[in-house]
Protein backbone atom coordinates (compact mmCIF):
# COMPACT_ATOMS: atom_id res chain seq x y z
CA UNK A 1 0.00 0.00 0.00
CA UNK A 2 1.12 3.16 -1.04
CA UNK A 3 0.62 6.89 1.18
CA UNK A 4 1.35 9.81 -0.82
CA UNK A 5 1.12 13.42 0.45
CA UNK A 6 1.50 16.84 -1.45
CA UNK A 7 0.66 20.20 -1.11
CA UNK A 8 -0.81 22.87 -3.20
CA UNK A 9 0.05 26.64 -2.05
CA UNK A 10 -1.98 29.64 -3.13
CA UNK A 11 -1.90 33.21 -2.86
CA UNK A 12 -4.56 34.68 -5.04
CA UNK A 13 -4.38 38.80 -5.85
CA UNK A 14 -8.47 39.30 -5.47
CA UNK A 15 -10.26 37.60 -2.44
CA UNK A 16 -12.31 35.79 -4.28
CA UNK A 17 -11.02 33.27 -7.20
CA UNK A 18 -11.56 29.83 -8.82
CA UNK A 19 -8.75 28.01 -9.97
CA UNK A 20 -8.73 24.71 -11.72
CA UNK A 21 -6.39 22.20 -10.57
CA UNK A 22 -7.41 19.12 -11.87
CA UNK A 23 -4.05 19.00 -14.00
CA UNK A 24 -1.93 19.65 -10.49
CA UNK A 25 -3.92 16.73 -8.75
CA UNK A 26 -2.95 14.35 -11.90
CA UNK A 27 0.22 15.46 -11.66
CA UNK A 28 0.54 14.40 -8.08
CA UNK A 29 -1.29 11.15 -8.63
CA UNK A 30 1.08 10.13 -11.25
CA UNK A 31 4.42 11.13 -8.98
CA UNK A 32 2.91 8.79 -6.35
CA UNK A 33 2.98 5.59 -8.47
CA UNK A 34 -0.58 4.67 -6.91
CA UNK A 35 -2.10 3.40 -10.11
CA UNK A 36 -5.78 1.91 -8.15
CA UNK A 37 -6.80 4.03 -5.39
CA UNK A 38 -8.11 7.24 -4.14
CA UNK A 39 -6.35 10.98 -3.73
CA UNK A 40 -8.29 13.34 -0.90
CA UNK A 41 -8.29 16.92 -2.46
CA UNK A 42 -8.95 19.00 1.00
CA UNK A 43 -8.41 22.60 1.58
CA UNK A 44 -6.64 23.49 5.03
CA UNK A 45 -7.82 27.23 5.06
CA UNK A 46 -11.66 27.31 6.59
CA UNK A 47 -12.27 30.24 4.31
CA UNK A 48 -11.69 28.15 1.23
CA UNK A 49 -13.07 25.15 -0.46
CA UNK A 50 -12.53 22.40 -3.15
CA UNK A 51 -14.99 21.37 -5.21
CA UNK A 52 -15.84 19.26 -8.99
CA UNK A 53 -18.26 20.87 -11.48
CA UNK A 54 -17.88 22.73 -14.81
CA UNK A 55 -15.19 24.40 -16.21
CA UNK A 56 -16.84 27.13 -18.08
CA UNK A 57 -16.51 31.10 -17.05
CA UNK A 58 -20.19 31.95 -17.61
CA UNK A 59 -20.84 28.94 -14.90
CA UNK A 60 -18.77 30.09 -12.32
CA UNK A 61 -19.61 33.14 -12.40
CA UNK A 62 -22.84 31.72 -11.75
CA UNK A 63 -21.58 30.36 -8.86
CA UNK A 64 -20.08 33.73 -7.31
CA UNK A 65 -23.23 35.38 -7.82
CA UNK A 66 -25.24 32.57 -6.17
CA UNK A 67 -23.14 32.15 -3.47
CA UNK A 68 -23.74 36.00 -2.79
CA UNK A 69 -26.91 35.23 -2.51
CA UNK A 70 -27.19 33.10 -0.24
CA UNK A 71 -23.96 33.86 1.90
CA UNK A 72 -23.72 37.60 1.61
CA UNK A 73 -20.59 39.80 2.40
CA UNK A 74 -21.18 42.43 4.41
CA UNK A 75 -23.73 41.41 6.98
CA UNK A 76 -23.97 42.29 10.80
CA UNK A 77 -22.41 38.46 11.55
CA UNK A 78 -21.44 37.88 15.46
CA UNK A 79 -18.18 36.47 13.69
CA UNK A 80 -16.94 39.85 13.11
CA UNK A 81 -16.77 40.86 16.63
CA UNK A 82 -13.93 39.52 16.82
CA UNK A 83 -11.92 41.58 14.51
CA UNK A 84 -13.11 39.77 11.20
CA UNK A 85 -14.89 40.52 8.63
CA UNK A 86 -15.09 37.36 6.44
CA UNK A 87 -17.78 35.40 8.02
CA UNK A 88 -19.54 35.05 4.61
CA UNK A 89 -16.38 33.56 3.15
CA UNK A 90 -17.20 30.19 6.33
CA UNK A 91 -20.45 30.04 4.77
CA UNK A 92 -19.54 30.04 1.01
CA UNK A 93 -17.20 27.35 1.38
CA UNK A 94 -20.00 25.42 3.35
CA UNK A 95 -22.31 25.34 0.35
CA UNK A 96 -19.35 24.75 -1.96
CA UNK A 97 -17.76 21.62 0.23
CA UNK A 98 -14.00 21.98 1.70
CA UNK A 99 -12.52 18.65 0.22
CA UNK A 100 -13.65 15.69 -2.38
CA UNK A 101 -11.83 12.13 -2.67
CA UNK A 102 -11.05 11.62 -6.39
CA UNK A 103 -10.85 8.18 -7.61
CA UNK A 104 -7.68 6.69 -9.63
CA UNK A 105 -8.53 3.81 -11.67
CA UNK A 106 -5.61 2.31 -14.35
CA UNK A 107 -3.01 5.16 -12.78
CA UNK A 108 -4.99 8.01 -13.76
CA UNK A 109 -7.70 10.01 -12.39
CA UNK A 110 -11.40 8.20 -13.11
CA UNK A 111 -13.11 11.83 -13.82
CA UNK A 112 -16.42 11.66 -15.99
CA UNK A 113 -15.73 13.49 -19.30
CA UNK A 114 -16.93 17.22 -17.70
CA UNK A 115 -15.49 16.97 -13.85
CA UNK A 116 -12.96 19.37 -13.64
CA UNK A 117 -11.48 20.21 -9.79
CA UNK A 118 -11.51 24.05 -8.77
CA UNK A 119 -9.49 25.52 -5.90
CA UNK A 120 -12.49 27.98 -4.16
CA UNK A 121 -10.87 31.15 -2.93
CA UNK A 122 -13.35 33.11 -0.88
CA UNK A 123 -10.58 35.15 1.64
CA UNK A 124 -7.62 35.10 -0.53
CA UNK A 125 -4.64 37.35 -0.55
CA UNK A 126 -2.57 35.58 1.67
CA UNK A 127 -0.48 32.05 1.43
CA UNK A 128 -3.16 29.05 2.09
CA UNK A 129 -2.76 25.66 1.31
CA UNK A 130 -4.81 22.29 -0.10
CA UNK A 131 -3.46 18.97 1.25
CA UNK A 132 -3.50 16.30 -1.57
CA UNK A 133 -3.29 12.50 0.18
CA UNK A 134 -3.22 9.65 -2.38
CA UNK A 135 -3.38 5.97 -1.14
CA UNK A 136 -3.84 2.82 -3.15
CA UNK A 137 -1.79 0.32 -4.86
CA UNK B 1 -5.14 -4.23 0.23
CA UNK B 2 -8.02 -4.59 -2.24
CA UNK B 3 -8.78 -1.69 -4.46
CA UNK B 4 -12.28 -2.44 -6.10
CA UNK B 5 -13.52 -0.72 -9.07
CA UNK B 6 -17.61 -0.68 -10.54
CA UNK B 7 -19.90 1.91 -12.30
CA UNK B 8 -23.73 2.57 -12.20
CA UNK B 9 -25.55 3.61 -14.77
CA UNK B 10 -28.48 5.81 -14.98
CA UNK B 11 -30.94 6.98 -17.71
CA UNK B 12 -33.91 8.45 -15.56
CA UNK B 13 -37.20 9.22 -17.82
CA UNK B 14 -37.39 12.72 -16.09
CA UNK B 15 -35.33 15.32 -15.96
CA UNK B 16 -35.03 15.27 -12.48
CA UNK B 17 -35.43 12.05 -10.21
CA UNK B 18 -33.89 10.82 -7.13
CA UNK B 19 -33.04 6.80 -6.71
CA UNK B 20 -31.80 4.99 -3.85
CA UNK B 21 -28.58 2.88 -4.59
CA UNK B 22 -27.78 1.59 -1.49
CA UNK B 23 -28.26 -2.01 -2.39
CA UNK B 24 -26.91 -1.87 -5.14
CA UNK B 25 -23.50 -0.29 -3.07
CA UNK B 26 -23.66 -3.21 -0.97
CA UNK B 27 -23.80 -5.61 -3.68
CA UNK B 28 -20.55 -3.86 -5.13
CA UNK B 29 -18.98 -4.30 -1.93
CA UNK B 30 -20.05 -7.77 -1.45
CA UNK B 31 -18.06 -8.56 -4.53
CA UNK B 32 -14.93 -6.91 -3.84
CA UNK B 33 -14.30 -9.32 -1.11
CA UNK B 34 -13.78 -6.41 1.47
CA UNK B 35 -14.59 -6.59 4.31
CA UNK B 36 -13.12 -3.29 6.52
CA UNK B 37 -12.36 -0.34 4.64
CA UNK B 38 -14.40 2.12 2.64
CA UNK B 39 -16.86 2.69 -0.85
CA UNK B 40 -16.64 5.91 -2.75
CA UNK B 41 -19.48 6.76 -4.24
CA UNK B 42 -19.28 9.78 -6.91
CA UNK B 43 -21.56 10.85 -9.61
CA UNK B 44 -19.45 11.20 -12.31
CA UNK B 45 -21.49 14.06 -14.53
CA UNK B 46 -21.55 17.75 -12.90
CA UNK B 47 -25.41 18.02 -12.80
CA UNK B 48 -25.93 14.81 -10.81
CA UNK B 49 -25.27 14.09 -6.95
CA UNK B 50 -25.19 11.42 -4.30
CA UNK B 51 -26.15 12.08 -0.69
CA UNK B 52 -27.34 9.97 2.30
CA UNK B 53 -30.52 10.55 3.88
CA UNK B 54 -33.83 9.37 4.69
CA UNK B 55 -35.92 7.29 2.58
CA UNK B 56 -39.02 9.05 3.06
CA UNK B 57 -41.53 9.56 -0.26
CA UNK B 58 -42.44 12.73 1.37
CA UNK B 59 -39.34 14.17 1.94
CA UNK B 60 -37.87 13.79 -1.27
CA UNK B 61 -40.11 15.98 -2.34
CA UNK B 62 -39.42 18.51 0.30
CA UNK B 63 -36.23 18.08 -0.65
CA UNK B 64 -36.68 18.70 -4.69
CA UNK B 65 -39.30 22.19 -3.26
CA UNK B 66 -36.03 23.34 -1.26
CA UNK B 67 -33.56 22.67 -3.97
CA UNK B 68 -35.86 24.75 -6.27
CA UNK B 69 -35.98 27.67 -3.78
CA UNK B 70 -32.22 27.79 -3.26
CA UNK B 71 -31.60 26.95 -6.84
CA UNK B 72 -34.26 27.97 -9.03
CA UNK B 73 -34.26 26.98 -12.79
CA UNK B 74 -35.13 29.17 -15.54
CA UNK B 75 -33.33 31.96 -14.38
CA UNK B 76 -31.07 34.49 -16.94
CA UNK B 77 -27.93 32.53 -15.74
CA UNK B 78 -24.79 33.53 -17.62
CA UNK B 79 -24.00 29.26 -18.56
CA UNK B 80 -27.23 29.67 -20.60
CA UNK B 81 -25.35 32.01 -22.98
CA UNK B 82 -23.26 28.52 -23.70
CA UNK B 83 -26.47 27.14 -25.75
CA UNK B 84 -27.37 24.88 -22.25
CA UNK B 85 -30.32 25.15 -19.65
CA UNK B 86 -28.96 23.69 -17.29
CA UNK B 87 -27.32 25.83 -14.63
CA UNK B 88 -29.25 25.47 -11.77
CA UNK B 89 -29.25 21.52 -12.09
CA UNK B 90 -24.94 22.24 -11.24
CA UNK B 91 -26.34 24.46 -8.34
CA UNK B 92 -28.52 21.67 -7.09
CA UNK B 93 -25.94 19.23 -7.32
CA UNK B 94 -23.67 21.61 -5.22
CA UNK B 95 -26.18 21.82 -2.47
CA UNK B 96 -26.66 18.34 -2.10
CA UNK B 97 -22.82 17.19 -2.51
CA UNK B 98 -21.75 14.93 -5.43
CA UNK B 99 -19.90 11.89 -3.53
CA UNK B 100 -19.74 10.19 -0.36
CA UNK B 101 -17.91 7.98 1.47
CA UNK B 102 -18.81 4.55 3.73
CA UNK B 103 -17.43 2.47 6.12
CA UNK B 104 -17.12 -1.04 5.61
CA UNK B 105 -17.04 -3.03 8.92
CA UNK B 106 -17.42 -6.69 9.27
CA UNK B 107 -18.03 -6.99 5.42
CA UNK B 108 -21.30 -4.97 5.67
CA UNK B 109 -22.11 -1.23 4.81
CA UNK B 110 -21.71 0.31 8.19
CA UNK B 111 -24.93 2.84 8.24
CA UNK B 112 -27.09 4.08 10.99
CA UNK B 113 -30.33 3.07 10.81
CA UNK B 114 -32.23 5.36 8.83
CA UNK B 115 -29.26 6.13 6.61
CA UNK B 116 -29.98 5.76 2.45
CA UNK B 117 -27.65 6.82 -0.53
CA UNK B 118 -29.29 8.28 -3.30
CA UNK B 119 -28.30 9.30 -6.78
CA UNK B 120 -30.36 12.94 -6.96
CA UNK B 121 -30.39 13.23 -11.15
CA UNK B 122 -31.46 17.09 -11.64
CA UNK B 123 -30.44 16.97 -15.62
CA UNK B 124 -31.52 13.90 -16.91
CA UNK B 125 -32.89 11.80 -19.60
CA UNK B 126 -29.33 10.53 -20.81
CA UNK B 127 -27.17 7.75 -20.19
CA UNK B 128 -24.80 8.75 -16.93
CA UNK B 129 -22.30 7.10 -14.59
CA UNK B 130 -21.58 6.94 -10.89
CA UNK B 131 -18.09 5.58 -9.95
CA UNK B 132 -17.97 3.26 -7.20
CA UNK B 133 -14.39 2.34 -5.50
CA UNK B 134 -13.78 0.02 -2.65
CA UNK B 135 -10.68 0.04 -0.71
CA UNK B 136 -9.42 -2.05 2.33
CA UNK B 137 -8.92 -5.16 3.28
CA UNK C 1 -2.49 -1.59 5.91
CA UNK C 2 -4.54 -0.93 9.13
CA UNK C 3 -8.08 -0.88 9.23
CA UNK C 4 -9.36 0.48 12.82
CA UNK C 5 -12.85 1.14 13.05
CA UNK C 6 -14.66 3.26 16.86
CA UNK C 7 -17.97 5.00 17.50
CA UNK C 8 -18.54 8.65 19.58
CA UNK C 9 -21.99 8.53 20.82
CA UNK C 10 -23.85 11.70 21.78
CA UNK C 11 -26.89 12.69 23.43
CA UNK C 12 -27.48 16.58 23.49
CA UNK C 13 -29.34 18.41 26.15
CA UNK C 14 -30.82 20.93 23.31
CA UNK C 15 -32.50 20.50 20.32
CA UNK C 16 -29.25 21.70 18.14
CA UNK C 17 -25.72 22.01 19.64
CA UNK C 18 -22.51 21.94 17.76
CA UNK C 19 -19.63 19.95 19.41
CA UNK C 20 -16.14 19.95 18.71
CA UNK C 21 -14.49 16.36 18.39
CA UNK C 22 -11.16 17.28 17.13
CA UNK C 23 -9.56 15.69 19.95
CA UNK C 24 -11.80 12.34 20.11
CA UNK C 25 -10.83 12.16 16.41
CA UNK C 26 -6.91 12.79 17.41
CA UNK C 27 -7.33 10.11 19.95
CA UNK C 28 -8.88 7.37 18.06
CA UNK C 29 -6.27 8.06 15.71
CA UNK C 30 -3.65 7.38 17.88
CA UNK C 31 -4.73 4.80 19.15
CA UNK C 32 -5.63 2.77 15.48
CA UNK C 33 -1.21 2.88 15.03
CA UNK C 34 -1.81 4.69 11.53
CA UNK C 35 0.63 7.06 11.29
CA UNK C 36 -0.05 7.71 7.14
CA UNK C 37 -3.33 7.74 5.92
CA UNK C 38 -6.97 9.27 6.24
CA UNK C 39 -9.72 8.76 8.91
CA UNK C 40 -13.49 9.07 7.99
CA UNK C 41 -15.87 10.73 10.35
CA UNK C 42 -19.52 10.27 9.35
CA UNK C 43 -22.67 10.91 11.41
CA UNK C 44 -24.57 7.80 11.32
CA UNK C 45 -28.05 10.19 11.80
CA UNK C 46 -29.57 11.54 9.08
CA UNK C 47 -30.77 14.75 10.71
CA UNK C 48 -26.96 15.60 12.01
CA UNK C 49 -23.79 16.52 10.11
CA UNK C 50 -20.17 16.37 10.71
CA UNK C 51 -17.85 19.48 9.26
CA UNK C 52 -14.61 21.83 9.72
CA UNK C 53 -14.82 25.26 10.15
CA UNK C 54 -13.36 27.95 12.79
CA UNK C 55 -13.88 27.21 16.87
CA UNK C 56 -14.85 30.47 17.25
CA UNK C 57 -18.14 31.10 19.37
CA UNK C 58 -19.51 34.01 17.58
CA UNK C 59 -19.38 32.53 13.67
CA UNK C 60 -21.16 29.00 15.66
CA UNK C 61 -23.97 31.55 16.19
CA UNK C 62 -24.31 32.82 13.01
CA UNK C 63 -24.17 29.32 11.31
CA UNK C 64 -27.33 28.72 13.39
CA UNK C 65 -28.66 31.59 12.23
CA UNK C 66 -27.59 31.42 8.83
CA UNK C 67 -28.93 27.58 8.38
CA UNK C 68 -32.52 28.87 9.75
CA UNK C 69 -32.92 31.41 7.09
CA UNK C 70 -31.90 28.40 4.64
CA UNK C 71 -33.81 26.01 6.09
CA UNK C 72 -36.60 27.37 8.51
CA UNK C 73 -37.62 25.05 11.17
CA UNK C 74 -41.99 25.09 11.34
CA UNK C 75 -42.92 24.87 7.80
CA UNK C 76 -45.54 22.61 6.34
CA UNK C 77 -42.79 20.41 5.08
CA UNK C 78 -44.71 17.14 3.43
CA UNK C 79 -42.35 14.98 5.81
CA UNK C 80 -44.26 16.15 8.84
CA UNK C 81 -47.34 14.03 7.29
CA UNK C 82 -45.40 10.97 9.06
CA UNK C 83 -45.64 12.26 12.07
CA UNK C 84 -41.94 13.70 12.19
CA UNK C 85 -41.63 17.63 12.59
CA UNK C 86 -38.01 17.87 11.87
CA UNK C 87 -37.52 17.73 8.21
CA UNK C 88 -35.45 21.59 8.87
CA UNK C 89 -33.03 18.90 10.19
CA UNK C 90 -32.90 16.60 7.43
CA UNK C 91 -31.74 19.94 4.99
CA UNK C 92 -29.69 21.99 7.47
CA UNK C 93 -27.86 18.73 8.11
CA UNK C 94 -27.26 18.52 4.12
CA UNK C 95 -25.73 22.23 4.05
CA UNK C 96 -23.35 21.17 6.58
CA UNK C 97 -22.41 18.00 4.99
CA UNK C 98 -22.70 15.10 6.99
CA UNK C 99 -18.74 13.61 6.87
CA UNK C 100 -15.13 14.62 5.98
CA UNK C 101 -12.25 12.70 5.55
CA UNK C 102 -9.21 14.32 7.29
CA UNK C 103 -5.30 13.25 6.04
CA UNK C 104 -3.22 11.57 9.00
CA UNK C 105 0.73 12.55 8.21
CA UNK C 106 3.39 11.32 10.46
CA UNK C 107 1.23 10.39 13.52
CA UNK C 108 -1.09 13.40 13.44
CA UNK C 109 -4.44 14.88 11.99
CA UNK C 110 -2.86 16.90 9.12
CA UNK C 111 -5.11 19.74 9.52
CA UNK C 112 -4.58 23.80 9.08
CA UNK C 113 -4.07 26.05 11.70
CA UNK C 114 -7.41 26.69 11.91
CA UNK C 115 -9.04 23.31 10.89
CA UNK C 116 -11.66 21.95 14.24
CA UNK C 117 -13.97 19.41 13.43
CA UNK C 118 -17.54 19.67 14.76
CA UNK C 119 -20.63 17.31 15.22
CA UNK C 120 -22.94 19.34 14.10
CA UNK C 121 -26.77 18.20 15.75
CA UNK C 122 -29.69 19.11 14.73
CA UNK C 123 -32.87 17.08 16.28
CA UNK C 124 -30.70 15.64 19.14
CA UNK C 125 -32.29 14.83 23.03
CA UNK C 126 -31.43 11.16 21.96
CA UNK C 127 -28.18 9.26 21.56
CA UNK C 128 -26.60 9.00 18.34
CA UNK C 129 -23.77 7.91 16.83
CA UNK C 130 -20.81 8.94 14.49
CA UNK C 131 -18.67 6.54 13.24
CA UNK C 132 -14.79 6.94 12.58
CA UNK C 133 -12.82 5.31 10.23
CA UNK C 134 -8.81 5.06 10.56
CA UNK C 135 -7.57 3.47 7.33
CA UNK C 136 -3.58 3.53 6.49
CA UNK C 137 -0.08 2.27 7.41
Amino acid sequence: MIVYTDYLFFNTQTRQEFIRITDDIAAIVKTSGVTEGTVLVSAMHITAGVYVNDWEEGLIRDFKVWLETLAPAGLDYEHHKTGEDNADAHLKRTIMGHQVVLPITSGKLDLGPWEQVFYAEFDGQRRKRVVVKVMGT
